[in-house]
């Protein structure tokens, strides 16, 4: 008799015990099944529950009924329909012998992410002195606040607000962002060019299917964050690579021929060499933008971390035709799990970037956007950036201080007094070395991190990027010192 | 003497006035500018304000000190700078005259969306008696029960949480997913086999992405859901219509010749028709599937609202060949702005559709995954969608009565026991009279939507879309009522 697999509700284990005899031809088509009240003795089950199953393969076909002459198996089943037995569970998974040809996108995407993966995942096996960067310091953020707020929100939720949204995102929160740019970036906009995205990779997606076709060249900075150069890749852009000096971007190093689709720049804090581009290099970008007639995209990923002065207004701020597409992330300033960040668009772009936002999600959470705009509005974001900017400072100092006293000049710092890390060469210490380097650091709970896979061709330097932000001063001194003796150790 | 304008710290209101200045050449290149004592008397302004402000045009490169000289205007701007002027706020905005070129699936995008608006937002003037479909009720949601869940979630939110996490979702999510889909949906896998997305949209994105090239033969059903078609179409896809019949989508009407990249479908209950399709026809999909060797995109939108009978069981788990890409979403039984969906994926596309979704938004936010996952583990999901659907079913009938009632066979009715929304067909009624039918039910507080859209060919006939989940049993029937009148003044 049929065995039952103990699985889920009683008739749904009936349903499948019986669906497996039809499928694999125990019960063959055309045959009168088992009468419920039989079946239902055999298997030691109630006749309601063998109804209910029975229901069910009469609903999908696999049995029918006879005028006066009780329920058969379908007779009318293709005859391949046993084979399907296969589909049942466990069985299946190795089968899965089908493997589709992929589009040209999916093609790159997987030849691109294979050469070099994105990782945004934190480690397996914690550091005690990790300088990681890319992240906020956790414990620096008001998170009691947040948790109110966000609350609060959720209890008084409104139809409105769990029903479907508009895809650019939520007025309240594209008008705190436009506010708080103005005020804060010298971003010149109204709240009708803000799009709230998921991130700032999703800015990069979006600009490059709205503008890029296979086979355009963009341009970006050497060396770059890959996330920028993987969108475009996959889009199948040809990228060009720019050259930097003190000053970000060389315009010099720039294709003066036409077409070139979109540059794409990180002006107040490059990214990762640190350095900051001055208004008369942020002008002579945009005089070269006009004569290619090409696309800016300025990422000012963390340039709310300026420690002298307030930070450098952005590109966006000098533009005159509506050339640059400016972008920012919530990722470093509250988490990155939210997943929030913004667009700013050229009048002519905003139409095609929400329709494609449209396509892509139609629209981000709700929640964590009318959230995130009381947060803003009640100054509890501001409070927050200006805290843990005079915190980061501090950090900046002490590892300075600690990369001073521990290597002196066997190393040499680069990029301005700002962001959430620091560019430091080691001297006369061959990159190669630094995967050897690297485990004997760990090995004293030092995490230290190669610039090099920022670099197409990676430098023959030895470059580390250091995260400050997610340690205390006297954990980034220590872990300075713990380098320093590696380092003395490996020559 | 200079202006203020008002806006933000006083630092800043000097800083924008002297760079006006500057940029309009009112202060040229090389002359010294006003000293800080000076200027501060004349815009009556502390000295440390003007300091700053100074400090600040001096880090931009606006300003250039000359040893024991004093500070001067920078003479190495270049000259179109004094421009830049009008790149001040206000002046700027209607200067946007660049257009910019788009790419061609920004082409297609805003031809496509410009034909067909994707409007998810609800109407502005609510109706009382409104049968708008495509949401759940929202006042059958257990949301204080959600909110706690959330807020617990909130509260003890680990840095892991807060940090960027895996592209594919939340494992906690993901195994969540796939035990729900076994025990209810009959679909076999694995969690690793399920990304979790930003709603079913983003499933439709990530496939045409991966899948479909720029004139690749895509098949839908017609009628079909709009959202579907504009992914693929947007992605370049040649779509060609199936037809459909009480059994949904006829292969017999499908093209025997290859390739086809990929067919769309809604097994469990086809949008808009509702009609189901039986296992048999399942087969012959799946057979035909195999013989033109292309991809099947199901899409399970609502199938967990079956009433009578547990729903159908997936296609996916009659799939042999790993050739079934598997969707769904939780915007019918949670909420649409919680923004979260899933795919279950053959083997062979989860690496590519998971560096997809890396590419494009790194992830889905954090918090609304684990609380989903923990408002499933505790039972609270399946409580509420037992719940809901008995509520839905008694809404579905009391329509089904009201139709009857009042309208009698001047209406047919489509579809099976099942879904959100039922497909009414007015008899003797031509679809050319509705818009004036919508406007007089609209005066009498009736919301009702023509099915139309949803075709290529717009039918001749009159068919509605008549949602029922946000109703009251008494007010589907008075809105019936109503409906029923106006039609009496129509004809």
């Amino acid at each position: 008799m049929w065995t039952l697999d103990g699985d889920g509700p009683l008739y749904q284990q009936v349903y499948r015990a019986a669906r497996r005899a039809i499928l694999s031809a125990e019960l063959a088509p055309g045959t009168r099944v088992p009468s419920t009240r039989g079946l239902a003795r055999d298997l030691g089950v109630s006749r309601n529950t063998v109804i209910l199953a029975y229901d069910q393969l009469f609903s999908e076909g696999y049995l029918a009924a006879r005028e006066g002459s009780g329920t058969f198996v379908a007779s009318n089943l293709p005859d391949d329909l046993t084979e399907s037995i296969r589909s049942d569970r466990g069985e299946r998974r190795q089968a899965d012998i089908f493997s589709p040809r992929l589009a040209a996108y999916g093609r790159r995407l997987v030849d691109l992410s294979d050469r070099q993966p994105l990782t945004w995942e934190a480690r397996a096996a914690p550091l005690s002195f990790d300088f990681r960067y890319g992240r906020p310091n956790f414990f620096d953020f008001p998170h009691d606040t947040w948790c109110r707020v966000l609350a609060r929100r959720a209890r008084r939720a409104s139809v409105k607000q769990l029903d479907y949204g508009p895809p650019a995102g939520r007025d309240e929160l594209r008008s705190a962002i436009a506010e708080y740019l103005w005020r804060s970036r010298g971003v010149v906009c109204t709240p009708e060019q803000v799009v709230v995205v998921n991130g700032s990779q999703q800015a990069l997606d979006l600009a490059a299917r709205v503008l890029v076709d296979q086979g355009d060249r963009v341009v970006i900075e050497e060396p770059h964050y890959p996330g920028a150069r993987l969108a475009f890749e996959c889009a199948g852009a040809e990228v060009v690579a720019g050259e930097l000096d003190g000053d970000g971007l060389r315009v010099d190093s720039l294709p003066a021929d036409r077409p070139i689709r979109l540059v794409y720049v990180t002006p107040a804090h490059q990214f990762p060499s640190g350095v900051n581009m001055p208004v008369q290099r942020r002008l002579e970008v945009l005089a070269w933008a006009e004569k290619v007639d090409t696309i800016i995209f300025e990422d000012d990923y963390d340039s709310e971390f300026r420690y002298s002065g307030r930070p450098v207004e952005a590109l966006q701020g000098l533009d005159r035709a509506g050339r640059v597409l400016y972008s920012g992330t919530f990722s470093k300033l509250m988490f990155p799990s939210l997943r929030l960040g913004y667009m700013v668009l050229p009048a002519a772009l905003v139409a095609p970037v929400v329709a494609a936002k449209a396509v892509c999600d139609t629209g981000c959470s709700a929640l964590d956007q009318v959230a995130l705009a009381d947060f803003m509005q009640e100054g509890h974001f501001d409070r927050h950036l200006r805290r843990s900017r005079t915190r980061n400072a501090k950090r900046r100092e002490a590892l300075l201080h600690a990369l001073q006293r521990y290597l002196g000049d066997r190393v040499e710092v680069s990029g301005v007094n700002a962001g959430l890390h620091v560019l430091a060469w080691l001297q006369g210490f061959a990159a190669r070395r630094l995967p050897a380097l690297r485990r004997r650091a760990a090995e004293q709970g030092v995490g230290i991190y190669p610039v090099s896979p920022y670099y197409r061709e990676p430098p023959k330097r030895a470059g580390l990027l250091l995260g400050f932000a997610s340690l205390q001063e006297r954990e980034i001194d220590e872990g300075i010192r713990r380098l320093a003796s590696v380092l003395d150790g490996e020559s």
